[in-house]
This record gives structure tokens, sequence and C-alpha cells, in this order.
């Protein structure tokens, strides 16, 4: 059977050619509507002000037996929603953001117009580097550090444990000089940007749990350490970007202390004292979802520790029942302050110099602000956007949200979004491996499911399409972190690991690598994932992995498609999955197989040469069809035309 | 091809026995699971101060081969999701409030528990009659009034033109003792809850351009009509129900004159002056729109006999460019305060003794407070609740939403809407007959679409899915209004009507009915269909279109499982609905056919007696499997077990 091209918008420039949209300016749109496609004429309904309105679309031209309909769109309110209507011989068809559709919609599936400013310019091109500072390097000052308290010191070659007492106080002594030393490695791979998770000072390997925001952990070489970090970062062109919670502080926080330790004392009011926390429910749940809990076990240990402070008992509400992290409570006109607004506030200082972070990764942005009847969420994001703004105009603003982060979008606050479930769990669910259960991040029962294609490609149509283009392309695209399994375990071997590699290089959204991805490494769920890089030992290196890392971070370097192109899918079967990536430069056609399944045959496409994977050109035959090839898993790019 | 039934919840009481759930609450929620369904397992998954959670369901019960599985949800927040998670040999599916689903997908098909203070009970209950107070009937008073300046007296039998200059000025001068008068017929309908199209002074005959809101028009018999429809309507233990124009006044209205007269008068602010209105596109967009457009090419007429206030050309916002209806700024303290707050507002005055409204249709209220930048719906409608509940805390507060509503209901504003997307255009789109275009109140170009009861079912249930069970059932059904055209005229016959008026009476949401559409009155489009009722002409009613909708607002007040019970498909093919309403007291089966189809054979269901349509009592054969008549259109009700 024979692929025919569907009628196609979405936000990039081919299609919205004005990407930056004033409140009040009337743009046009398009729409491209293929040879044989049953279209006579387009409406475009827009929904300004509450109102339904249609307007009739107009041929703008006409190429290569392309139809381009245009119409005229006001961006009446900050999101202006918009579809259109494809009429023909059978009837209407709408085409919103999810795709074509043959009944009646809802308007939550419409293209969207997003006038608020624009997140910063170098976001689009960013290629982002995940590192976890405890396991990344160690440079020699590291030897000469006493381990805190709470630590249990490991040798770079203790296995690291998933889940237990001890996960979160292995401390391997990675820091923040080990990763200046090795910047040659991203350099290699590819990367222009470092997302560092947090750097404050904890009592915890992953530092979530911030002692203080004021400065940076003695253990990772502290203030000077970032300054040489950032430096070093700067000099290449690249970028640093930070980790902050603003849904809690540690229970060793000076904040907290103070607070718990006087109920009149100002710090008070930042947290949630003195309430029935609601919380059993939270805390019996834990087990269900302990994928998203990165103290795993730990509470008691924890609790253990703090002993003295414990005696008074003071409750309080906090992260998910994690006693030793108390939640913020955003109602606080002094937390917004100290957070956020003043001159000096944590949120300000690592923006400035010297130390100079391009901005923010927002630690569990999807409970921030939200406590039972209070939902400060929007406000909240709004503010710290303001204030990052104010503070660096190219400064970006990134919300962590584990699940369904479509409301939380497109207002004036976050830029975009960790796109697990757009993005990672679908692709996991078409690429794990083998019939074992494979556990998931987002704590579903009986783990990661198995989904062919048609299915995968649903999720990720569906979560796309209730957010503006620009939050989609803004988001965070990435095939683990240090809260999940790793690709190479979910999928099971090099071959699928290229083939989401590939997925990770080419679809919209800002690629993001957890370090040792690259080479390979595996992990079983996100604690245990966060292992030490293995420098020593190279040959333990997959270079076939880090080839095609490397390989598809040049694809996407070079190819601007790849970056700023529309999305437009051409088919998926249950092992296929195939779409073009679409720019004024020029398109690219993007062939992913999980296993070898009928070639697809494609009707409507120029020939186009073969830029990743090693596959033959492609030419159409007689009839205009060309031909994929059949073999799997693979993942294969051509250039077009 | 025998059917079987599916796993099920909904919000009723079946599933949900706490319907009222408080904050902070904890409530148990069931899902019935046939046998021979794959479930083996089930989950509830809960997203609350926004994480998600998993929680494992136990098996509460086996009843005549359905597993009842049981979970318990917090109401953590305000409006607190969950959804079903159910597990079998073949992997998991979700159930959400939009069926079953076998990918993955957002958040915003979940059921929803909502812990706002619930509607007034008596609304659950209602039975609506909709009155347009000019052409229902005249009282002898009537004749002795003289028509006003703008009005074009009409007689009772002038043909009403639905779209011309003269459209909004044609006056027939019914009046309410006029309906006082006639609330016999209404009786015999059957009905109890008359909700009346505004009834202030105005300058046409819809009277949405309201120039007061401080008396009834004297036209219609003034205050002491009210008060004495009021307490007939009293009397008979029925309700009655006013129209505010919370979106704009008119231009004659005496805060607009003051305003427009004088820019430094106080009611200024209550409008949009002296700014660019950005209203071009929506003027010009009009013709696309026009059944929303109450009047009609009016605009041009209005505007010559306003003559000396356009002297002054004040530039304003107004609804739809229609320079006769001047925008509210809801932005503004004074209008918040004259509207709503003020202890002697428009708002509480009239559900007050003796006039005793008991409650509100609000109009435009998708347009609200919504103007460019500014986004003020939500406040308002919070505010307008609020207002009413301390004014009568059995008061109604409905909100017209022409399109979408789903983003505006289940918060603490509005308890319902005009549920035309997601009842009416369906239902039209099923039964609408012959091949000509038939105009759509959407303003849809083309009109009203032909679909399959698949298409019908799917846009159904996905409005459904977004919105709350609650606030779904406190939705206004309504098969056509004075915003439309009638259903008769859609369906083109007595046949078709019952079976649209069927689902009026069984399906879940408020019925309300057109006043004419029981005596099978026709009308093109909105302001056309607004025909006096031809009350000396009673050779002229529909009997049997008449009797039907007696019966079925009969078997409606009888069945409590029909106000009262759940919603749960059984069946759909082209020309067929099968659903059935279950209530702890009972569980009725509807069959809806436009056309004669094959018969539809369903296994699981107990014997059952026809108590609507005629069709033979069901009895399951040896194999357990009952089957339904084949011909149509018909429109049957069994009451099971």
């Amino acid at each position: 059977m024979t692929m025919s091209l569907q009628p196609h918008h979405d936000g990039s420039a081919t299609y919205v050619p004005e990407q930056e949209p004033a409140l009040g300016q009337t743009v046009p749109v398009f729409v491209r509507v293929p040879a044989g496609a049953d279209v006579r004429q387009v409406h475009v309904r827009t929904t300004g002000d509450g109102e339904p309105r249609f307007a009739e679309a107009t041929v703008d031209r006409r190429e290569g037996g392309d139809v381009w309909w245009r119409a005229d769109v006001e961006v009446r309110n900050p999101v202006s929603n918009y579809r259109f209507m494809l009429s023909g011989a059978r009837g209407y068809r709408w085409l919103n953001a999810a795709g074509l559709v043959d009944h009646d919609v809802p308007d939550n599936g419409d293209f969207k117009l997003v006038s608020y400013a624009p997140p910063p310019a170098w976001a689009r091109d960013a290629l982002i580097y995940q590192i976890f500072p405890d396991r990344f390097a160690r440079s020699a000052a590291a030897d000469g550090r006493t381990g805190p308290d709470w630590a249990i010191p490991c040798d770079w070659d203790t296995p690291v444990i998933g889940r237990g007492p001890e996960t979160p106080y292995q401390f391997y002594g990675g820091d923040l000089d080990g990763i200046t030393e090795r910047l040659d490695h991203l350099d290699r791979l590819g990367v222009n940007t470092l997302y560092l998770t947090p750097i404050f000072p904890a009592r915890s390997n992953h530092r979530y749990d911030a002692s203080s925001f004021d400065r940076v952990d003695p253990l990772l070489g502290g203030d000077a350490a970032l300054v040489r970090l950032a430096d070093a970062v700067r000099a290449r062109g690249w970028r640093l970007l930070g980790d902050i919670t603003s849904n809690h502080t540690g229970d060793a926080h000076e904040w907290f202390t103070t607070a718990a330790a006087d109920v009149h004392a100002a710090e008070r009011e930042l947290y949630y004292f003195d309430e029935v926390t609601g919380c059993d429910n939270s805390s019996s749940a834990d087990g269900h979802n302990s994928a998203s809990a990165p103290l795993g076990g730990a509470p008691d240990r924890m609790k253990a520790g703090l002993t003295p402070r414990w005696d008074l008992e003071p409750s309080y509400e906090s992260w998910n029942g994690v006693k030793s992290l108390p939640k913020l409570n955003w109602g606080s006109t002094e937390l917004r302050r100290r957070f956020a607004t003043a001159e000096d506030s944590l949120l300000r200082r690592w923006l400035r110099p010297p130390y100079g972070l391009a901005g923010w990764r927002v630690d569990v942005a999807n409970m921030t602000g939200r406590r039972g009847a209070d939902g400060y969420t929007h406000e909240v994001a709004k503010l710290l956007r303001e204030v990052v703004a104010d503070t660096r105009p190219d400064g970006l603003l990134l919300a962590e949200h584990g699940h369904d982060h479509t409301g939380d979008l497109d207002r004036d606050g976050w830029h975009g979004t960790m796109n697990y479930v757009g993005f990672t769990d679908p692709v996991w669910s078409w690429l794990r491996h083998g019939d074992d259960p494979v556990p998931n991040f987002l704590g579903t029962p009986g783990g990661v499911p198995r989904r062919a294609a048609g299915a995968v490609l649903a999720t990720m149509n569906t979560y796309r399409s209730l957010i503006s283009w620009r939050s989609y392309v803004h988001s965070w695209q990435l095939l683990g972190s240090h809260d999940s399994a790793r690709i190479r375990t979910v999928v099971g071997d090099a071959a699928r690991q290229e083939v989401a590699a590939g997925l990770l290089a080419t679809m919209p959204g800002t690629p993001v690598i957890f370090a040792g991805d690259e080479l390979g490494l595996t992990g079983t769920n996100g604690e245990g994932s966060r292992t030490p890089m293995p420098w020593h030992r190279p040959e333990s290196w997959d270079q076939g992995t880090f080839a095609a890392y490397r390989g598809l971070l040049a694809l996407r370097r070079g190819e601007p498609a790849l970056r700023h192109g529309g999305l437009r899918w051409v088919h998926a079967d249950a092992d296929t999955l195939v779409f073009l990536r679409e720019a004024p430069t020029g398109t690219v056609l993007v062939l992913a197989r999980r296993a070898a399944a009928a070639p697809v045959r494609l009707a409507g496409l120029p020939a186009g040469d073969n830029v990743y994977g090693g596959a033959p050109a492609l030419r159409p035959d007689a009839d205009g069809v060309v031909t994929l090839p059949a073999d799997g898993p693979t993942f294969q790019v051509w250039r077009l035309g």
C-alpha cells in the first residue's frame, strides 16, 4: 500500500511566518494541501474574546502539486486559538494540532498563537547535557575534602544502590572542578549547554534538600569552583543552567530550622506549620511512586539523624510526606521576596556575574504552590519568570513536570517543561525490550507498557496538541534523567538505543542527554542510574553508541530543519514511525524502526540523499513513489529535494 | 454480532455514593466490571497537589456476574482528578470520563470530584420551559398598550421575519400576564420551571439591549405583572428563572447614556471607552456568525434611531461590533458593585420577594469579562455565584456558552451551561434531514454536518469528559432555543423529532423545551424561530408531538434513573444509539434510532418491560441475549430487572 501525504499545518515558520506575534497583531497562517486531498474550501475558526468566528481562507499559491491556503488570525488574546475546517466532497474535517479529525471537537486541541515574550533565542538551538555533580567527575581537590557526617563515602567503583537506606547517602565526591576538567568530552559529543542538578549544600548526595541557597556546597568546591566552571563554559560559547527547588527546602535549611525553633520567627510563614497535613495517604502511597521519590526509603534514617529537631515534633507539610523536605508556602509574601523579588534573592544572585547561570530548571514545578485549596502555581511561575527576565533577559525558566504539564504551560510563566509524558514515556513504550516488567518513572503499576507505534503517536499527538508549538519546541526532550531508568536498560541493546537517540536528535524539542547515556551506561531506576562516569575504564565505553550520539547531534547542529522545522507525520505501523521536518531552508525525512517490517511506500515526495543511517538515496519510481528500507531496528534520515 | 457491556464508571450515585464531597474528605468510588472483561487488577490514579499517585482498588462485591471494584480517593484539591487503570492479560487500559482508551492520555479526561458547594437540589429535577415573552401570549391588557417608538406593531399572525432590518423591531405584544394565563398548558405538558428571556425595558423585541435593570418593561406589564406571574408559578410549586446580560447593556441604558455624555461620569468606567476597539474583524465576520447575532442586520437602523447620541461619536467596545450593545468592563469595581455586590444590586433585587426569581441564565457568559488582555471571566462567575448564594441559597446560576464551555465550568462560578456543543449540535448532526444545508447556530460554514452515531458519540463523550459529572448533569440540555433553528425544521418530521425529544428527556442534563417545539412549530434560524404560539389555531398543533413530549416528560418525572442515574453507552452504529441509565433505584435501557437498521443483540442484560415507545418487553434468550427491535426512526425505553 502506498501512503499519501495529508493536509498539514503546525506552528513552525513554514506555516506561521510570524514566530513572535504581538497582542493585537493579525498574522497570516498557512495550510498545505497535497494534490488529491479532498479539500475544496478552507476556513479558519478562531475564538477571540470567547466567541467563535469563521473566516474563509484563500489560495495563496500552488507549489509542486500542493495548494497553500492562507488565512489571517488576530492575536486577540494573550493565547489565541485557531483551527481549520477543510471542506470537500465528503463533508468537512477539522485540522487541529492533533491532526485531522472527522467529528466535532472541543477547542483544547486548537493551534495557539502566544503573545507573551518568547523564550530566549539560544534555547531553540540548545543541546543539553545533564550532570548529577556527585557522580560526574572528581578533581584532585576532592581527595582532600572530609566527607560530611551524613555521608557514606564511596570509591568511584562502588556499586550504586538504587533503593535502600543508603541510597541518598552514598557519597562519591564528584565536584565542579571535575566537570570543568572534562568539558572536552562534552565537546566531542557535541552539546552546547550544561544543566547541573542542585549544587547548594544539603544532607544528601542529590542535594534536593538544600540547607542553604546562599552558597555553593563546599564539597563541590564552593562558589569559586562554580565561577571557574562558568568561565570555562562561557569560554566555549556554551551555557550553564542551574536547578532550584521551589516546592520545598531541606529540613536543615536555615529558613526551616529558624522557623521550626520559633513559632514567632519571620520564617514561620514560609512553610505550612501546625496544620493537619492530610498527608497520611501521600505517605502510604509513596511505595507506588517511588521512582519520583529521590530519597527512596530514606526518611527514617534522615529523621533519626535529626533527632534534636524532631523532639519538637512540629507538624508541617512536606513533599510527599517526606519530612526532611518541608513544603514552601507560596501564600507567603516573605517567601516571594526572599526567593524571587528581593534584589539579592536566590533566584537573581546566581544568574548574575560572576556565576551567570543562563537560567533555572525548577524542581517539582508541578506541585509548587499547590496544596489543598491553595493554588498559587501560575502566580509563582509568572513571578519567577518576571524576576528571571528582569535579572537576565535571555534567562530560561524550565519546569519539571513528571506527568501532564499541559495545563501549566502557555501562560506567562514556564518557558517549557521536561516532556516526560509527551516524549520519554511514549518512546519507552514503543522501544522497551523483552517481556519482563520495566520500571516506570511515572509510577505506573506494572511499569512501562508495550505499545505499538500507533498508540505512541496518539499519545504524542494528544499532549502536543494541548500546548502551543512554542511551548512544545521549548520543552526538554529526554530519554531519561537522574529520576528514571536509563534508556539503555529500557530498550536493551545498542541498536534500539540508536533509534531512541535518533528520535531525541530529530524531533522538535530541546534534546537533553543524561551524562553517561552516550556511553551505553545502564540503570534500572532514577537513583540506580546515578552511576559514576567510567573515565578510568575507557574500554567499558560503548564506542558505537558514543559515535551514534555524536553523529546525531552533529546532524541536528548542521540541519536547520531539525532545530527549527515543523513536524509532519507521514506514516505509523506497529514497528515504524516516519515523519518530515519542514523548514523554509529545506526538508528532512526521518524513518525510525524498532524491528524489520514491510517496506513503506510514499507518494508525493521528491528525491533525497541519505544523511544518517547509511540507507540508499531515495529516488521516486515511475509512479512517483519512494520506498523506504524494510530492515530494523534502524534509524535513517534523508535530506529531500 | 452480540454486544457485551464494558467496564464502567461515572459520577452518578451508583458509582460515587458521596455526591457532595468536602475538601479533604476521602470518598469511595466504584468500577463495575462485567463478566468476561479482561480485567484482573484495578488501580486508581490521582493527581492531588499536582503529583500523580496510584492506589490499588479492591473487590468490594460481586453481583450478577459483575465485579464491583472499590477505591478511595481524597478530595485533596477543590477539583480532584482520578481515573482507573484496568490491567488484564492484554496489558492495561485507562478508564476515564471519555470511556476506555488503550493509549496513554493526558489528565483532561479524568473523572472529577468537585468540593465547591453543589448547585441547588431542585435543579436536578427541573424540567424547563423557555419563553420569549414578546411571542408567547398576550393578555387582554396588551391591547391597551401603545407600542414604543422603535416598534413595528404586528398582529399575532404576522409572519416572523427571520433576517432583515425589521427583525428586532417586529413587536407582537406578548406580556407576562399572558404567560400567567397559560400555565395550564405548561402543566399539561409536564414542566416545572419557567425560564424567561429578558424582561427589562429595551429597544428591541428580544430585550437583550436593556435600557435599565431596575424595572420590568411596562410593555410586559411592569413589576406588578412579574409579581403576579411569580405568585402563580410558586402556587404550582414551580420556579421562575430570569435572563441577565453580563457582557453588555443596550446603548439606551441609563448607565451608558450617562457615560457617553460625560467623560467624567462615574459610569464611564463601566464600559470600554476611548480605546481602539480592534473590532473591525468582528464586524466583518458577523456574517459568518449571524445565528448568534440576535440583532441580525439591525445595527444600521438602531444607529439611525440614536442619532443624537451618535453625534458624539464615542469610540467604545461592543458585542461583536454591534454598537447598540456596549460591552461592560469587569475591571471596574463600580460595575461589580452595581451589578452584584451592592445590597440593592440588580442581581440581588429580582431574586428577592416579591419577585423571587430562582436564579439567572447569564447571557453571553462566554464573552463576559474577556477582551484582549482582560480575562475576568472566572472572577466574574465567582463573584456572581457568591452574590446569588448570599441572596438566595437555592439560587441557580447558569451560563450561556455557545461553543466550548469546558474551560469555564467546574470552578466556583457557573453551576452549568447551555450544552449546545455537547448535546444540541451532535443530536442535530445525527438527526438532520435531507441533503440541503441546515443552518447552524454555531456559525459553521455549510451548516449542520451529517454525522453517523459513532462520530456523534465521540463528540458527546469528549465534551462530557472535560467537565465533572456534576457540571454535566446541571447543564441545560436543549434541542434548540430562541437563538437557533427549531428542532422540527432540523429533523424534518415528527418521527425524528420524537427521537430527539426522547434523547432530551432521557439523557443526563436538565431538559429545556423552547416554547412551541412541543406543538411541532418550525423555524430556520434563531430569529425566525421566535414564532407566536398558535393558541387561537389549535387545529394547527401537532398533537402527536405534544403527546410524545408529554409522555417523555412524564417518564422522566416518574423514573429516578432518568433524572439522577448514570450514563453507560452500550452500542452505537450509524443509525442507532443505545445506553443505560443506572441508579440505585433501578436501571433503564434506551434505544434511539434515526432509521431502520440491523437488530442489536446485547448480552448481559436482565429482562425488562417497555415503558415508552410500545416495543415488546425484553426477554433474554437461552444464550442470555436480548434483541432490540430493528425498525426506525424509533425511540424506546425499557425498565430493567
